[in-house]
């Protein structure tokens, strides 16, 4: 017999498909909104209905938007010399976050992995290729993650990028110890990596 | 500035709100959803707006119910002689999912804790004693949390009940070890409390 209430049973079966949410912790957030007031609830809902209307993707570098383009595509005050390719939209609000970067972006949508079936034509390699084309892009950060599909990726994206011709410079991002890191528990990887990136002092 | 759309920023503020959700969990949990097709966000949308019309309270025993009774008071085969008293709806579930009781329940609400300003009058302690007066209830079992604020809801309980006066039986959970717990591990209380309630082999 189902004791629950049809409407919480079916939140909570929605909750319990939120990543990393599973049943228990779906059960005890759908009793923690049970007790909130109907305004807080709403909120939530209302939000997630307005989601996919009021969010969409930049016609040029592909970041998440509100119109045609993006506030970074948008922003005249940004180099266009200067592009830095990621794998997501969330690796855009990662490099923002440093506040260092003033060029633009190109967000991929994925790596290439063979395995997954996702190879050059399933990400936005094309896009990329024909903003070069174009752009005036004096240089191409590659910002892919560091794991074998990251490397993989910004490895075949040096390669067609070099067939352009062109003067475009090909850098990516420092390999080496993390700030804050400490020697003795960073991975043998890592550790390598910094040794062969040395730099004088 | 604000490289968001308003929209998702808006779920990823009120997703924040959620217990166990930092800013962190909430962007990562907006961005999933913004990778979700339509259809299951909405979902989870409407799941929300639909919760506080579609649950309610059991006007008997508090119990979360879709109309004015929930499943289990209106429910002629449990045994309305054996009255289990928990602190939240979510204790009831607890106990149901044991598929051993078959008395009904009483939803206290809560628990006494004067330091949360919380005394018998915040929790549905009138309501319990008017059912013991008319409901021709046999035993209640005290089922709190093994807590500071359980145990004195507890023992408040068994005065008030007893003042009833009656032939109420009053009965509270057993106290030991957990069902595979290792004694090695076991805090030096339960191991206490599992000494002092041993029972012959």
């Amino acid at each position: 017999m189902e004791i629950l209430p049809r409407a919480l049973t079916a939140l909570i079966v929605e909750l319990g498909h939120l990543p990393g949410v599973g049943p228990k912790s779906a059960h005890r957030l759908a009793f923690h909104l049970l007790r909130q007031e109907r305004g807080s609830v709403e909120r939530l809902s209302r939000a997630l209905a307005e989601l996919k209307d009021g969010v969409g993707f930049c016609e040029i570098c592909g970041f998440i938007s509100e119109g045609p383009r993006c506030v970074i595509c948008a922003d005249q005050r940004r180099d266009p010399g200067l592009l830095c390719v990621v794998e997501e939209a969330t690796d855009v609000i990662a490099v923002e976050r440093t506040g260092e970067f003033r060029g633009r972006y190109h967000v991929l949508g994925g790596a290439i992995s063979p395995i997954d079936g996702v190879g050059p034509g399933e990400i936005r390699v094309e896009e990329l290729l024909a903003r070069l084309r174009q752009d005036g892009v004096s240089e191409v950060i590659l910002a892919t993650d560091v794991d074998v599909e990251g490397e993989a990726t910004s490895a075949y994206l040096a390669q067609v990028i070099g067939e352009l011709g062109g003067a475009i410079k090909i850098s990516r991002l420092a390999r080496g110890l993390p700030m804050g890191g400490e020697l003795e528990y960073a991975d043998e990887l890592t550790i390598a990596r910094a040794l062969s990136g040395r730099r004088p002092f």
